[in-house]
């Protein structure tokens, strides 16, 4: 239990170049026909993938707060596959697609048991505080660069 | 002011064949990044769904509580062009493009000013209780397909 | 129909000082328990308020931007009387009860067919941009006067 | 690591009687005003509860699907001390103030290295399916009343 000990949020973990954060569905995740709402998985996406790059070390915030541009999602396609439901324990498995320059186009699903629940592409553009896309810092790219290499190599 | 005396909810409207549904952006609907937060479109366009349903006379709440099926989603692609600003009006455009046996293809897209903020296409599946698809109801189809001609004639 | 030409999101109107803001629960709203999910009545309050500024003729959106403040929640006492359900048609009504310094007091309810479905007190505060309570503009504390006294003359 | 292996969401931990539950704030969690909309710190409460009966051995999501009951919200009184901003790491603390025979009151608090954000006082009521209170099950009120003398003896 010590790693509860200092009450640090759940980030998920990398495995075989694959991002994976586990989450648990609450009421506030449900609708009405008793599964959970659509448009909350790309809630989920966002939550991995924010949690994907501060494992590698990237701090997103800091980089908005200065003025310097931060993400904004720019394209997203997403297949449902099975509902997910109130209680369930899902895992979101994100894995980065494609780096481009100011870019990136992450693979991203819902899995629940080792089945799908959904999946998709979301494409998230680099933009700076006039809202036009710019070049990500290259310390990012190459982080991105870094965790491509052992997806290929799993 | 008649329409407000009665304190009706707000249902939007059909011109040349689409659904118009008109809102305000709140702060509920926007992020730290100081626009809508991406997900929300999704829910813009459920609700004129459900709006565009009702108008057409489908009350597919009572037909969810009757246990003989409702839409889920089971497709979603969506761009975003511009960002949507708190205090914005934005309207969502909802135009039907295919009529299955059991799923639609909805053509949405949410506008401000007649420039377009994001746009998609969205596939519901008509499902049972059990969660398998079924066929639409009959009277349902058939103001589909009136709605249809209207935007085949504009 | 003249008013949905325009395609001007709906705004509630003002009747005996109170305002009215009518919505209609969608699927988004709702929960796995089959009713509208408890935090969401914040989201219809914080709707109905700012409608209510907006009708009063008070721009807190350029006010915020300008860098002069803004309002934030300090304080929220709300009690769940029944639930409210899938398709449902709601009333909040909204009724300023004190107005401080740099504070509201706002009293708020969501009907249904006259009858209460939630109901609460919430306080906003307007803080500058440092986040300190800041008096509320002398234009905006007029508005709220002229309101007040419409209540107390009902 | 060896937690992670096998992808279990979180559910926070209890210490001195109290339930404390880690949570990082995403993009989803924000509004324009830059910081946590005040809302979802309810959300936030939901979620801690949840894992908190979780702990307790308590599985309340079987109980509402026997058909024999589940809590829902009846009164909320919350006060807002600080604004959460995007990446915080936040803790709730969740305390059980008192079991009455259909209702729980827990006090509940959203922390920040320490300092109060928001804190409050939620009263959930058992209620069967006819959405009337109802006697909770023997075995929870017992867990509670365990998990009361731990904080008791604080």
């Amino acid at each position: 239990m010590a790693e509860d000990l200092s009450d640090q949020p759940y980030a998920g973990r990398f495995a075989d170049g694959a991002h994976r954060f586990a989450l648990r569905i609450y009421y506030e995740d449900t609708d009405a026909a008793g599964i959970v709402y659509h448009a909350n998985h790309l809630r989920y996406f966002e939550r991995a993938r924010g949690d994907m790059l501060a494992l590698l070390g990237i701090d997103h915030v800091a980089t908005l707060r200065a003025g310097e541009g931060g993400y904004v999602v720019g394209h997203v396609d997403l297949r449902y596959s099975a509902p997910a439901l109130l209680g369930d324990a899902l895992v979101v498995v994100s894995r980065l697609e494609e780096v481009r320059n100011s870019a990136l186009v992450i693979q991203q699903a819902v899995m629940r048991d080792g089945q799908e629940v959904a999946s998709g592409r979301v494409t998230v553009v680099f933009v700076g505080p006039d809202g036009r896309p710019r070049r990500q810092p290259e310390a990012w790219v190459k982080a991105y660069m870094a965790i491509r290499g052992a997806q290929a190599g799993e």
